[in-house]
């Protein structure tokens, strides 16, 4: 079991240590020797820490600790986050580096957190070279709530603010911002069952507009924008949840970037909003106070209780990002495995079909159907039997839906592939 | 080192192990001997598993394990988890359950976030006793979200609700009330530094009002209620934020009952709602759809995505109060705990005061004084050179405050107890 390879749980004599016990960590500061002396068969067990202090920045293991048991979780939000990133939350988790508590007991305003959280911020900042007149809040309720507060905070009830809808979440942020501004839906791609992403200049944007709204990856139709339109009024707002920090942006040609965590940095629950500091200040009046930019921005994400443990993931993600090679590494990668998916698709000659116009296939969220949509049931239930889960498409388009964010290995893609081509010789 | 003692992580020969390790943990599925042969002085160590499948419900023995090294955290929230809790939450973070992933990488809308979510709300209705005529909302936002929301969704603009404010949180919550209702300050302990709660009958409530608002514990000032007003019209709701499950409540009595979960049932980053479900379906238009009690009724709460990981380890809160009887022992041990510490202060003949009328002292947060002001810092700090930290009151109130919620261990109160008898003995 486990010979060789680069794991950091070794276990001697071919010797089977409970499932339980290897599925969970053994944490020492020092590769060690340890001999297990219980009821049967002694066994002997070589561990390496998995916390950060002993992890060598250039020669870091991925500590693989269990990954025998661990499938490859195609969903799309919550994902699957990386693993080093999650053992080093695991080896943390009852006594944060000594300080004698969980990052879960801290007090938002000690030292503690506050270390974690700005080192997030500062962390995020270098990730995405976000300029300085741009503030970085940390807060709760997901993209949606962010559609309410975005009219809320950037309009008066009489402004126009434009759409270019490409997918489901766009059009949602549509109907939310009907209740605080005048809408206008300058594209959509619904008639072709949002597949396309809009030639920029066949846009017919609003003279006055307060600002354009654009979803710059729809994680339902996998249509991902490769190139952003400029508002002749105003400024350009996305919604980046599921493709945040999937690879370099330009934030200085945005207004304000927005995205859930649970996507590509870390668990639900946080929701980061990158907006230029001179759009922040003129809520209106009804807008509840944790949906205003201003309070947040002047309390640095501290107004109320923020969500700790989940801004310390992502700081953690962060870390791991920056560790990569940061955003342009990771892109490369993600290049890389939706290249595999989509060949193979291209490859399979019709039996496996995406629907998304090429040129703007998401690196992110790839959907596709069978030829013979009877087998798509199928597909889904063999996959599963081999440890790939949530390969199912959402409920409004069926098929299928393999999410491929950061954290999915590219290890993940080659089996999908792999299955994907041994199924087609099955039933073709 | 640790001997005898139910310690689950002994060591032998009164070898000291590194620091880190002992801080960290070792899981095994039985308890066993481990022979740890590394460089320095070889050691035995005898693990006891944390995982629940191991734990006997009826001799569950309390995993100290690394306990040397915690501190015992009286801050105000987020706060102290029972270890338990931490330690289950930690064996399963890489792998929960078998699942192969990380709770935090769960799709929400898979079986086993399923059934982390409805275990979660079934354990909580069995420990409120929460009647079937009654809807629980796992939100996000915190308390000061629901200040929002409770007028959009419970009045029309022209509606009155009353407020009894007995501190800071009450009052925060009449002025977020303000840009969406009428308000009435019925009573207010404010001239009085939020020291007390008012007799019932000498309050003056409007004929009309929509429902009456208190806080039922208000976490700055430690002023709790033990008994409840009567609203003459409409129906009570109450912010239970900082004692939600520290004793057992009648439900039927409240309109709505709701609470951030960071002070006793979880990390921050989870709101809970308990309504009843006639009030729901009214919310005035201009409310953002993720502040509508509708959306998230009929979604089970699931519009968006929630806060998985919080909730879930909510859920393993709600799991252990269960395993310790219920509310009505969690009550006992609270009121232990807090009369400790109220007769310490007592018993000091005026060396320590607690502003407080006696009759409404929070069995949760517990504000203090010294007579002698200049030796307050250095309270703080020798205590926290004991281990005892965040006990600095709040900045708008000064001297310390104790926040001793169900987590909170009796030891650490009779620690801090003893230690405030010595400090005294050495000032006095």
């Amino acid at each position: 079991m486990a010979a060789a390879s680069t794991n950091s749980f070794l276990v001697g004599n071919n010797t089977q240590i409970p499932k339980s016990t290897s599925q969970s960590l053994l944490h020492l500061t020092k590769p060690n020797t340890l001999t297990l002396a219980g009821k049967t068969k002694p066994v002997s067990v070589r561990c390496v820490s998995s916390t950060p202090q002993v992890q060598d920045g250039a020669t870091r293991s991925t500590p693989t600790t269990g990954s025998q048991d661990r499938v490859f979780n195609f969903a799309a939000g919550p994902a699957t986050l990386p693993e080093n990133v999650l053992l080093k939350a695991q080896a943390d988790l009852y006594n944060w580096r000594g300080s004698g508590m969980s990052v879960m007991e801290m007090s938002h305003r000690g030292k503690e957190f506050l270390s974690i959280i700005q080192k997030a911020e500062s962390d995020l900042r270098q990730l995405l070279e976000i300029p300085s007149e741009y503030s970085v809040l940390f807060l709760q309720g997901g993209a949606t709530t962010q559609f309410a507060a975005l009219p809320l905070n950037l309009c008066k009830p009489d402004d126009t603010v434009d759409f270019v809808v490409t997918g489901s979440w766009g059009d949602k942020a549509v109907k939310e911002a009907k209740k605080y501004c005048k809408t206008n839906v300058v594209w959509s791609g619904k008639a072709d069952k949002y597949t396309k992403v809009p030639s920029f200049n066949e846009l017919e944007q609003s003279v006055d507009a307060k600002y354009m709204h654009i979803c710059a990856n729809e994680t339902i139709h996998g249509v991902e924008f490769k190139d952003y339109p400029v508002p002749k009024n105003g400024f350009l707002v996305a919604d980046m949840s599921s493709n945040f920090c999937s690879k370099p942006v330009d934030v200085s040609k945005f207004g304000v970037i927005y995205g859930g965590a649970q996507k590509n940095v870390g668990p639900s629950g946080v929701t980061i909003v990158i907006i230029r500091k001179d759009l922040i200040g003129n809520a209106q009046e009804i807008t509840p106070v944790m949906l205003d930019y201003k309070i947040h921005d002047e309390n640095a994400s501290l107004y109320n209780t923020p969500p700790c443990f989940g801004i310390y993931m992502c700081g953690l993600v962060f870390e791991d990002l920056l560790e990569q090679g940061g955003l342009k590494e990771v892109e490369r990668k993600n290049q890389r495995k939706a290249d595999l998916l989509y060949n193979a698709i291209e490859e399979s000659k019709g039996f496996f079909r995406c629907p998304v116009e090429k040129s703007v296939r998401s690196l992110m969220n790839v959907p596709f159907t069978l030829e013979k949509s009877e087998l798509e049931g199928e597909f889904i239930k063999e996959a599963a039997k081999e440890k790939m889960v949530q390969l199912k498409g959402h409920r409004s388009v069926g098929g299928m839906r393999a999410s491929i964010y950061n954290a999915m290995p590219l290890a993940g893609v080659e089996k999908l592939v792999a299955f994907m081509k041994d199924f087609q010789a099955k039933h073709a």
